[in-house]
């Protein structure tokens, strides 16, 4: 097939879209909407699986009230929990609950062959 | 610093969050709505460098009626234009104007650096 300049950036960018939506139907049909899903999953990646509201501004890539929100919202269906620092009391560290544990794994599992086949399309891509 | 299971996902994740607020960013910049960005680049990477609405519907994972409507738009913007099928009239193929390449180079080039670090990012998560 003839390629251009466009040709890889256009492939990457198509693969990656029917990731995103793929991984978004998986966390739907796993009772998480999109947004719990990557929360769950940046607590639950970070070292000594606890994080913050300031790092997940950054892994999250969202504004502060709405990390905030989105966290307020997890805590309140049961998937997050917050314990103050030990070291100082204005830092909330988050963990998982017992379910917010359960749902991030049965959806990391089911998307166990999206990750694989992404990585494999995006290793052909190579340096065209 | 402590690695788990979902450590690899989890920084691929914030890395592609990341690259893909750049990249909304920058076809702002440069006068394009994000979907006009990736519409462009979906015409301007395809094979002879035309598509289709159908092909469309495909690798921008998006309805039909969202892409006809995206490609409405853009034609009315002066980015895209529709030309009938010589093999059969019902079909429409869509090329870039001069404006829409004009445009798509700019924020290609612009984007240069965050796809090579998005792939050195990657490259280095491997099968971890």
């Amino acid at each position: 097939m003839a390629t251009n300049r466009y040709t890889s950036a256009a492939r990457f960018r198509a693969e990656l879209r029917r990731f995103l939506r793929e991984s978004e139907d998986c966390a739907r049909a796993h009772g998480l909407t999109p947004r719990q899903h990557l929360l769950l999953l940046q607590i639950a990646g970070a070292a000594d699986r606890t994080t913050t509201v300031t790092e997940l501004v950054t892994t999250l890539a969202l504004t502060q009230s709405a990390v905030t929100e989105l966290v307020q919202r997890a805590e309140a269906a049961g998937l997050v929990q917050r314990t103050p620092s030990a070291t100082d009391g204005r830092v909330m560290h988050l963990t998982l609950t017992r379910d917010g544990e359960a749902k991030l794994e049965a959806v990391h599992v089911a998307l166990g062959p999206e990750r694989t086949r992404l990585r494999e399309v995006m290793d052909a891509l190579g340096d065209k």
